[in-house]
């Protein structure tokens, strides 16, 4: 009889060996009783059996239903996606001391690396002076760096100062860029420690000359960025959006960059894929990206690699250290729809 | 009668109003006593007159011929170009103590950030999937990463350490990535000291993720990154080409690079503009930019605040701070076949 | 009527003017309906009853008694020393979500500094070269520096990784030194994910030139730091005890430093003041500090200016963003003796 | 018949070992042709002999007289102390391009680790309170830090702003410190392009809560700190002396720092040693240290370090790298009375 923790794993839609590397799996189970631990799904009944037992569950969403009365060992709910289990009676976890964790701490390089590349190659024409060179009508020297310019010391705007914006200052470090940030859920004491300046939205907007949408989308910030906001950014600054489209009247800002009002570089959208009649598939002041500055290689390993750190951390009796955790006031303000309870 | 130290200011092909900002063009005048200061060329006669009082000259290059002994009061020749002046006795110069200047300092931090962005455009595929996108053959998140990697911690290898590099190291640093240096200029303990460590060429084209080629021309460089050496980069690598395409073979370049085995960031070119018939011009591994890393606005201005400084401080009897210094024993090799003696 | 959050603010044994600025003070009364806010402790009766309406409260320890379930509006309790607060039911503000918060992150800077100053008094000699010239017997120049070391690339040692380690790893950056850290609280991959290595105690004792004691006291690790494990620690190597005594066998730490096996700096004593006879007062190898690393005005400041933070974060509902927040599994390792059950 | 590049290698007043690793030792010997090569002094017949031949002598001063005319093949001349050599023809030298290299560099991390030292030391009173409780009367807790000072985010002045200085800088980044320099040999574009603010000395003085005295004796400098311009030191700030005494009035020094006025750290004496009844000796506000800034084991080693490195580049054809190069501008300023000239 073995005396490791016993922990389900059902990661479908991911599989195994796209968050696990080798070695990761085989630390996996060499730490723990894995139970499944199959790409496919794991047989609904099979699961809640198997919960009654385990300490700990990785998976993609809670579809288990409202068994967590009946499930006295279980210590965490580790997701392996960026959001966090729907259909969750996060009350219950929280009273019971039960932790759930997501795996958007992963996401958070490639995606900070994302944003910094999409600022560059907006600010420096990158793409827009390629895509001349295949047709033979670059400008050359000065005459192609004509509405360019550098990001030293130029103020940069975060909207939303959580892992992506963490994961992206220091990038933006040697730079030495003033940053200012709009973020309502930080108070202004906290946004100073970290060496940022906190600031409103409309100034954020009319005093950046890079602006970086990195806000997780929530019940209370749709089109946050409308369009008389949108108006208030600056001529030939770069807006950056990386985050959700969510956050973004996104009809008006392709108007504004279909109409050169300012540059942006994009990687989400309201519907993916875009439509392929899309203005902003012509938009000479964009540069597009197809949803891929989170999944990449190294993050989804990232995922394998949290997950068994955070159930080693759980299992013996610690707080999560790399995953993100639910906090029960932000739970409802990310998920409003989603939530259940089950205990009455 | 002014006690101001005169000097002649001759920027052609530069523009005064080009790398003198309205403040700078004020303190220049404030400090000095000005000779010319126009965007033309300074008529010869003119020039080689008013250098007999000038206590140091601003030029593009050394076009007043073989003067210098006549010349008892200059203690300094700058260049508003990135290069060394041509057809100059250097011996005289150093043995009389003129300091001899060049503005390639101004373009370090301009060309590092291209540098970057480049990579960037290349690891991520930032331009090639903009490019997808806008005719509607992109591939969307994980599929659309198929060949990318991030810069985080990739063992990096820079061809050549002078000014650009040292601008470049500040901004990956936040990457982590180890830097290798080849650069037979430098002895191994002062790149150690810089905290980069001294590889062969050999070596550092077959472990580097990305190699920056940051040398400057030499007599001694030429095709320096042959066939034979392009052929060790791994595949899928990231070579950068930001100095000057007479350190590689260029054709072996082009060859390798439309052959898919490496991807590269271009932005200088044997000759320019490229051919219109190029293969690069069509080559999917490629980000391709019009000879466009230096010559950005904030680059020029730096240059007049440079040579400002620098002013004040040879004019003042102290060594100069902020342009790059030429040294004896390098700039024969820099540019051997320029260089002429006017003294027997 | 007003409409400001109520909040309870009875610091004693802390005074309002230590802990809040004048600009913090008109902070507090700006954003708060205050109750007391005085320096005296509240008479409980009072405090008890304007418990019952408050939305958090500020004070030095809880000492209210078993009221919870009778305070229907409370959100958190938020400490003005370095502690959590004794004699609470912990889990009853856990299934409430009610923010148990201490104010030890205020004394980690403080802290951080007074170890690196310790630290480099002794690896230089500064305090006991010091002492030898007020009595005409210090050697100089080489002779001077017998047996000190430059702290630059030496291999260092944290006991326990909490915020006092975070606070100091970014002061001894520059100094390169490879940090090596004994946190049996942490995980390796967090641990790793910081930029530090996971190592035993026994091999952290034995490698590390400069070792700092930064754990916590807790009811696991009382003399952790045995006579057995003290006697690994290098010759010459120095030991910096700024967290508690309790981690140490002080007796054999003094034998060991008397004996002048290796060096030490402390600034806490298992009974304070120390004894006026206590062989550590001669030791030649000490630098010795009565408690003063933390308690100094900025950082008593610090507390007042977190605890305004965290009172809006909390009572705008959302998590508390600066002051330590008391987790579940942590809590009885901090205080196992000192927690009560209100609810049966 | 050797090969490799002969160096005349005569140190004295350093030892071989005290300067050579035992590696760089063979490293040395490896690389180079080396002559002499021992502790005592070459005697000087032999000397001069010797440097008809080679390539570039490691000395401790220049002692060989007039001789450079016939020393064809001479590139280098190295100290190993921290100065330039004297009784030189500085202006032969530089005509043939023969370089005078000083191993000031390999002090500038000792002294700037001990600079900060010293600043802790008195800013957290760590020498006062450890000598208090060495006699039993020391203040516990906040009564023993009444008049300490934090040295996050308080001004600090750098009095010259050369090797010193730069090595300091990166020390104190993370305290987040404004720096002001006062350096009359710098321009201010430089000093702003190094991230710190040029100021007059006496609004340094005026505004410094720590203030570094970091500048090289020249023959414009003696008692630059004047006791009017060190009374302008505000109450309780920190003095550091490390560089020079030279450059203060030390007696008005004594009488502030006894007085009480501010405090200092000092390493640097008019003489040394220091007489027995000097009134620093007992002065409460002062830190003392006899002269150990420099003279550390690791700085001696990396002289030799250095010199090899140098050694090779000159001897490869390539500029000097590591140690500080002697330049026209400044060589006089740094020692007018000792340059002799014996080419007419």
């Amino acid at each position: 009889m073995s005396e490791k923790p016993v922990v389900l794993v059902d990661p479908h839609f991911r599989q195994m060996s796209e968050i696990f590397s080798a070695d990761d799996l085989a630390r996996l189970h060499d730490q723990f009783e894995v139970i499944w631990g199959k790409d496919e799904p794991m047989p609904l009944d099979e699961a809640r059996q198997a919960l009654t037992t385990a300490s700990a569950v990785v998976c993609a969403d809670w579809r288990y239903g409202d068994i967590l009365p009946a499930l006295p060992s279980l210590r965490g709910i580790l997701t392996v996606s960026g959001g966090m289990p729907r259909n969750l009676d996060y009350d219950y976890c929280f009273a019971q001391g039960i932790r759930i964790l997501s795996a958007a701490p992963a996401f958070a390089r490639p995606v900070a690396e994302m944003a910094l590349a999409l600022a560059l190659s907006a600010s420096r024409s990158i793409s827009s002076n390629d895509r001349a060179m295949r047709v033979g009508q670059e400008q050359w020297l000065h005459a192609g760096n004509v509405g360019t310019f550098m990001l030293f010391n130029k103020p940069v705007g975060f909207i939303g100062y959580g892992s992506l914006a963490r994961a992206l200052q220091p990038l933006l470090q040697p730079f030495g860029c003033p940053i200012s940030v709009y973020d309502p859920w930080l108070v202004d004491g906290y946004l100073r420690s970290q060496g940022v300046t906190p600031i409103s939205l409309e100034q954020l907007l009319e005093t950046s000359r890079v602006i970086f949408v990195l806000a997780a989308p929530t019940s209370e910030n749709q089109a946050l960025l409308s369009r008389t906001m949108l108006e208030r950014i600056q001529p030939n600054a770069v807006l950056v959006l990386v985050s959700r489209a969510h956050v973004v009247d996104f009809e008006a800002l392709t108007d504004l960059v279909v109409a050169g009002r300012f540059k942006a570089g994009i990687d989400v959208f309201p519907t993916e894929p875009l439509a392929y009649d899309h203005p902003l598939r012509s938009a000479e002041n964009a540069v597009l990206s197809a949803h891929r500055a989170g999944p990449v290689e190294e993050a989804l390993w990232d995922i394998g690699s949290m997950v068994i750190d955070d159930l080693t951390a759980i299992t013996q009796g610690f707080p999560p250290q790399r995953l993100q955790v639910a906090q029960p006031e932000l739970i409802r303000r990310y998920m409003t729809n989603t939530i259940k309870k089950v205990t009455p």
